[in-house]
Order: structure tokens, then C-alpha cells, then sequence
């Protein structure tokens, strides 16, 4: 399991310390890519959460072009095949996180178990509204069902859901250092103290 | 939810301040039952994880007889039909927490789900050793399928199971003050701040 860390500038991949993967959101800043740790390529449109409102083949392009520093890169449920294979074809090793994001409402469980049963990702990322217990309980039974799944719910009230992820052996958890850049992001030093505690870290 | 601290002492009675519920363990030391909180009253067994020995008749006896002081009462799931309905009769308000402990596995999920299908406790909990992941999924899918059910595995590595039952619903949390009553219970004031970081208290 590891912490990633959601940056949108310098200073943030600076105090980053105790996460093991730094997620560089390319629709926030600009970086020098410079770390030691695992990185991971992300320009996020605005319909997923992100601020990128440009072209969105330029966007894929921009994204194969950058692949090749990165270890890991997102791209979301709706990305044409050919961006995916382009990737694995330059870097077999590289890992995709393949997102789904609903800011609306969580889908119920036959819907999200299509999503994983026709995931072309290595790691598929469920991020949907939480509007109630019900859907705390379809995303865990989706981790329960499949591996290589990080599931939670957005919002401030269902921030737990990123830990109960995490207990649930999804891979990642995203955490945040100066600012969140999700409602109901957790802070880095709090997860990572947490998982400490608990011996998970 | 209610936070629970477990104590064998007076000193830890003062130290549980944050705490919504004491347990008082009687078979770890006396008590003048002095707090302004809720109460569970147990006398643990021996084979149970406990440390009294003597007589079930005098146990089972003692527990009915000192009920009147409490809100909650603690019977293993062999204990009989008359001290359940005995209780009741005393006290229409008191809650029983029926407990099961297995110190050698997790049984199966048909097993567990009997378990909770022929509960005659208002809360059943459910603690029982954990060995692998596949524990960990047996609880998850009962605290998915069941409501007012407490489970947990016990283990310093499945500590996280204890709060992971938090997050799905289970109405108490069992921790410790100065010192664990069972490997792998948390200390009261990390699950405190824990909890009220997360937004659940």
C-alpha cells in the first residue's frame, strides 16, 4: 500500500516527505518533475474535478509526450483505447490508474462492478458523491469483490471512506500536504500516523 | 456510535474522560461503579480472554444481581435463556451485548451469519483471532449484512479491524486506557482524535 501525495506546486513536492508517490497535477502548476520518489502524470479536466479546460486531444497528446517521466499515469474511464496502448507500447512497465470520477451521485454496485469487470487500467480509481450509508456499502463491497481497486466517496462526511479503502487493500490512498484538492482529502501526516498506529505503514 | 474504554482499575475510571461508555471488568478489580458515563458491566471468563475462573452459577448469579447499576450487560453466547430474560425482567431498558470470542480463528461467513441470525443480545459482538485477509473480509461482509453488530479480529496486525467496524456502522468501539485488555485494542485517545478527525464524533 502506498501514500500518494496530490501536489499542485514546488513547495508542496517539497513537504511531501512521508509519501511514497507524488501525483503531479499538471492542470494546477507547472514542476521541474524533481524527486525521488514514484511519480504519477495527471492533467485533470474540469468535469472531472480538475481545472484543465483546453482541447482534449492536445490534453492526450501533452500526456503520451510526458509519459516517459513517470511511473505511473491516470487516465480517466473515457480515454480512447489508442492513448492506452501508445503508453504501454513506449513503457511496458508503466503503470495507468484508470479514474472514474462522479460528482453527482454513486452509482449502484451492478454499474460499478461493470466499471471494474471492463477496466483497462492497472489500477482502477472509484471517486463518487456520498450521499449515504448505502453508498459507503456499495464501494465496499466493490473492494471486496476486486483487487487493484481504490474506491471512496467525495465529500468533508465521508472522508473515512479513503481509510476504510486502504483497510480494504486498495493500493493508494491520495493525501494532501498544504491545501486539499478533493473535498474530503485527508492531510499526509495525519494518514501516514494513522497507518503507522495501526501497523499498516 | 459510542466510544467504550475497558478498565480493571479506578485510576483508569478517571483517565476515560473522553470516553462515551466504561466497562467495568470485574473479574480484574474492584469498583465503586462511580462515573457520570454509562456503564457495561462484565465478568470475563478465562477461556473468554478474561481472568475469572470461579463458579459459572456465582458469576451468572452476580451479574444479575448487580445489573441494577448499569445500562449495558456483557453475557458470552453460552450463557442461558433465563439469565437473558432475567435480566430483561429486572430492567426493560437494559441493553445486552452478547458477546462471542475465538481465540483460535475466524469462523466461516455462514457460521458468523448463524451467529447473528439466533442472537438473543440487543448487540452482538463478535471477536475473534485474525490470520489473513480473508478474516478480514468474513467481518466486513457481516458488519455489511447486519446492523448493531460489533466485529472485530483480535491481533496486534488487525487492530485496524476495530476502527474499519467504526466506519461500517457497529455502535461501539472498545479501547483501553494505560493498558490493552486484548492485543490489538487502541488507546482511547488516538481513536478519540482519529474519529473526530474523520467527522464520526
Amino acid at each position: 500500500m502506498k501514500i500518494v501525495v496530490t501536489v499542485s506546486n514546488e513547495d508542496e513536492v517539497r513537504l511531501a516527505e512521508k509519501a511514497d508517490i507524488i501525483e503531479f497535477r499538471l492542470d494546477l502548476g507547472n514542476f521541474s518533475f524533481k524527486t525521488d520518489k514514484e511519480k504519477i502524470l495527471t492533467i485533470r479536466r474540469k468535469v472531472d474535478g480538475g481545472s484543465f479546460e483546453g482541447d482534449e486531444n492536445e490534453r492526450l497528446k501533452k500526456i503520451v509526450e510526458l509519459s516517459k517521466l513517470f511511473e505511473y499515469v491516470d487516465l480517466e474511464v473515457d480515454v480512447p483505447e489508442w492513448v492506452f496502448e501508445e503508453l504501454k507500447k513506449n513503457n511496458k512497465k508503466i503503470e495507468i490508474i484508470e479514474s472514474y470520477h462522479n460528482f453527482k451521485e454513486t452509482p449502484n454496485y451492478l454499474s460499478l462492478k461493470d466499471l471494474v469487470e471492463n477496466r483497462r487500467g492497472d489500477i482502477l480509481k472509484i471517486a463518487t458523491l456520498g450521499k449515504s450509508f448505502e453508498d459507503v456499502k456499495k464501494i465496499t463491497r466493490i473492494l471486496l469483490d476486486y483487487e487493484k481497486v481504490v474506491a471512496f466517496l467525495i465529500g468533508e462526511k465521508y472522508s473515512f471512506t479513503r481509510v476504510l479503502s486502504i483497510f480494504l487493500g486498495a493500493p493508494l490512498i491520495y493525501c494532501y500536504v498544504l491545501k486539499p484538492k478533493a473535498p474530503g482529502q485527508l492531510e499526509l501526516n495525519f494518514v501516514y500516523d494513522l497507518l503507522k498506529k495501526v501497523g499498516l505503514k
